[in-house]
C-alpha cells in the first residue's frame, strides 16, 4: 500500500487542483457579456478583427488569421454570436465573438467582395469577382451548397462571366446582387429549394458597383459606375429596375464645381437615409447631395464639405448625418469628420479626428461614435452630443467598423 | 497512516470529483449563445419569465420570483444581457439572461406600470400609479437616485399627485411620461445633472393612458382615455403637444358600427407604423383604423376584423400587420390572429391559434412569430409566411412577449 500511495495522492492532488484552478482561471479571465452592442473592427494589415464592448468602451479581444482584409466586410448571425467575414482573397471566416476564436473557415472564391446572411440565419451568400459567381454556403458548416455562375451575353453574342457585387437580403428572404460587366441585377429566392434565380434584370445601367436596401426593407437601390442614374427596385413588386436621375451627383448640372481626384469610390451601403431624405456622396467633389425620396428623388440641396465624402452615416434617431472626408494623403481635410444637421441641411460641427479618419459608426442608440484613424493606428470614440473624444484604442491600420445591432437589420 | 488514509482519500476523491463534475456539469448544461435574438415571455400567474432562443426555437430556461406580473413589462440592457422587469407591485427585477438568475431586485413603488432605460444604459425609470411619481434607479445597483413626484393642481386649486404612465426614451436621451389625473406630459433630460423636468405640458387631453415613440425616434404620441384626439409631440422641437383628431377611432363618425364591450384597453406601444401609415386599434369595436401620418393623420380606412383588437403589430419589413382579437371568454374570435396586407389594406389571412391568443411578437427579421395562448397554457410559434404552426412550448398563463432586439430601439 505504501508503495503506490504517493502516486495515488499525487494523481488525486493533480486532478483536484487542475480542475479547480482551471475552473477558477476560466472564471477569472472570462468576461460575460451580451452580444447586442459589440463593435467589430477590421484591422486590415494584420488580418485581424478587434472586438469592443461599446456600452463600456472596453476592448474584449482580437481574433486573427482572417486573410487579406482589404475591403473586407461582415455580417452577423441573428443572435450576434458570430461574425461572418469575407476577405478579399475569397475566405469566409466565422468568428465566435464570445469564445474569441475562429469557429470555422472556408475558401469560396479567388477574389471576393460582399457577404450577406439569409433571413432565417441558415445560409451565407458571397459575391465573387473571380470566378464571376455567387456562392451559397451553410452558415454552420460553411460547406458550399450552391454556386450560381453570373453568366451574361456580350454584344458579340458570346457568353462570359461577370464580376458580382452585393449581395443584400430582404424581408421576403430574397438575396439581390449586381453583375458588373453584365449590367444586370439578379434576385435569388432563399426560401425555395435549390435557391433559384427568380428574376434577371438586364441593361439596368453601366457597371453596377454597389447597392443598398432602404431602412424600411422595401426598396433596393443600385449605384452605377458609368451611368447618370441609379437603379431602384421595389422588392414587393419586383417589376422593374427604375432609373433615378442622379446627374447632379456627377456635377453635370454643376459644371463650376471644384473637381478633385476620386480617391475612393463611395459606398452605397453607407448612404444616409433620414426622414424622407437620402444623403448621397458626390463623385470626386467636395459635397453631399440631398434627394427627396418621397418626391420622386428630386434634388433638394448640395451641402459643401471639407473633402470628398466616403462614408455618409445617419446617427440613430435621424437628426444628424456624419460624414468623413477623403483627400490626398496628408491633406488637412482627411483629418476631419463633419456633422450635418438634418433639419437645416448644413454642416453644424467639424471634428479634427486625425490623419486618415474614416467610417464613423454609431453605437446602437447613437450616444457615441467609433472612427478608424487609419494613419495614426488607433480607433477614436467620440461623445456624439459634444463631439469630445472619450476613448482611444491602439489598432493597427483600422478600417471598417461594424456594430452587432446590424444582426437584426435587413441589407446590412 | 493506515488509519487516516481512507479519510484523506475520501476527501481527495470528493474534492476532485466535486470540482471535476461541477466543471463538467457546468459545461454540459451551459449553452453558449448570443443575446440578440432571445424571446422573453412573461408567465403572469407564476411570477416567472421564460427565455427562448428565437433562432432555433429552443427553451433556454426560466427565472422566477419576479413579483406580481399582471401587466408586467420590460426593457433590455444595451448588450441584451439583462432584462429589467417591472411588476405591478412595484418591484424592479434585473434578470440575467445568460446566467439565468436574478441579478438584482428593488422595490420602487406600491403600484407600478411602466419602465424605460436611458440611452446610455445607466439609468432605469419607472412610472408609478402609487405613489404618483416616477423613480430613477441606477441600472447596475438598482439604488434609487431620484424620485420625481407627479404633482398637479386640481380645479379647486389644491395640489395632488397623479398616477404616471410611460415612460419612453428618445434619441436625445429624454424620458417622456404622462400624468393620468394631471392631464399632463412631462419631459425629463437624462443627460443633465439631477435629471431635471425640462418641459411640463398641461391640458393635453383627458387622462393620458399610454404612449409611443415613432420608429424614426422623432415623434411622441400619447393616447387619451376620454378625449377624441391623441397628443403628438415633436421631440426635436419640444414646442407643443398637438391634437390629432381620432374621432373615427371612437366611431363618432360611424354610429352604425357594431359596439362590443371593451375587454382590454389597447396599448399604444403595440400600434403598427408601416410606411407612412399608422394602424390603430378601435375602442370597443371590431376594426383596425388606418391613418396617413404624412398627410396630417388623415383617416384612410377602417379594416373590419373578427374581434376587438388589442395588439396591432407590424411585421419586420412592413408588408403585413398582425392583430389579435379580444372577445368574451370562450368566444370564437378570441382564438384568432389576423394578418392585414399593408398594400391592399385588407385581412389576407386568419389563423386559429387557440383560446385567448394574444400579443404576436416577431423574431427580429420576422420569419417567425411568437403568440401567447393564455387559456391553453402554451406559447405557439408560427411560420410568418405560411401561417403554419412550427413549435409549441408549455407555459403557464403566458402574456407579454418581448424580443431582445428591442435593446437597440427607442421607446421600447
Amino acid at each position: 500500500m505504501k508503495k503506490w500511495l504517493p502516486a495515488v495522492l499525487a494523481i488525486l492532488f493533480a486532478l483536484s487542483s487542475t480542475s479547480y484552478s482551471a475552473t477558477q482561471s476560466k472564471h477569472r479571465e472570462k468576461k460575460i457579456y451580451g452580444t447586442s452592442a459589440l463593435m467589430v473592427i477590421v484591422e486590415r494589415e494584420s488580418g485581424k478583427v478587434a472586438i469592443i464592448d461599446s456600452v463600456n468602451h472596453e476592448l474584449i479581444g482580437r481574433v486573427e488569421g482572417l486573410g487579406n482584409l482589404r475591403h473586407a466586410t461582415m455580417v452577423f448571425s441573428r443572435d450576434a454570436r458570430y461574425a461572418y467575414i469575407i476577405s478579399r482573397d475569397g475566405v469566409v471566416s466565422k468568428v465566435d465573438l464570445i469564445e474569441l476564436k475562429l469557429a470555422n473557415q472556408a475558401k469560396v472564391g479567388e477574389n471576393s467582395i460582399g457577404i450577406a446572411i439569409s433571413r432565417d440565419n441558415k445560409y451565407i451568400m458571397v459575391c465573387n469577382y473571380q470566378p464571376g459567381s455567387v456562392v451559397i454556403v451553410d452558415s454552420d458548416t460553411l460547406k458550399k451548397v450552391k454556386e450560381i455562375p453570373a453568366e451574361f451575353e456580350k454584344a458579340d453574342g458570346t457568353k462570359a462571366l461577370s464580376r458580382t457585387v452585393g449581395p443584400l437580403d430582404t424581408p421576403d428572404n430574397l438575396m439581390i446582387f449586381g453583375l458588373m460587366e453584365g449590367n444586370g441585377v439578379w434576385v435569388v429566392d432563399m426560401k425555395q429549394e435549390g435557391f433559384p434565380v427568380i428574376k434577371k434584370y438586364w441593361a439596368v445601367g453601366d457597371t453596377p458597383y454597389d447597392q443598398l436596401i432602404t431602412p424600411d426593407g422595401r426598396y433596393y437601390l443600385v449605384g452605377l459606375l458609368n451611368s447618370d442614374w441609379m437603379g431602384l427596385l421595389d422588392t414587393w413588386k419586383l417589376d422593374e429596375v427604375r432609373k433615378i436621375d442622379v446627374r447632379e451627383r456627377r456635377a453635370m448640372q454643376n459644371p463650376e464645381a471644384e473637381k478633385v481626384p476620386l480617391f475612393h469610390i463611395p459606398h452605397l451601403e453607407s448612404w444616409a437615409i433620414a426622414s424622407d431624405l437620402a444623403f448621397v456622396p458626390a463623385f470626386g467633389e467636395k459635397r453631399v447631395i440631398v434627394y427627396d425620396m418621397k418626391n420622386n428623388w428630386k434634388f433638394v440641396k448640395s451641402i459643401p464639405i471639407a473633402g470628398t465624402p466616403l462614408f455618409v452615416v445617419v446617427r440613430p434617431g435621424g437628426r444628424e448625418v456624419w460624414v468623413d472626408n477623403v483627400g490626398s494623403p496628408g491633406s488637412p481635410e482627411e483629418r476631419l469628420v463633419q456633422v450635418i444637421d438634418v433639419e437645416k441641411l448644413e454642416v453644424k460641427k467639424t471634428i479634427d479626428v486625425g490623419k486618415g479618419a474614416i467610417d464613423p459608426q454609431f453605437t446602437p442608440k447613437g450616444e457615441a461614435v467609433y472612427i478608424s484613424v487609419r494613419e495614426e493606428d488607433r480607433i477614436a470614440v467620440y461623445d456624439s452630443d459634444t463631439g469630445k473624444l472619450i476613448k482611444e484604442f491602439p489598432s493597427q491600420k483600422p478600417s471598417g467598423i461594424f456594430s452587432t445591432d446590424r444582426a437584426s437589420k435587413f441589407g446590412l
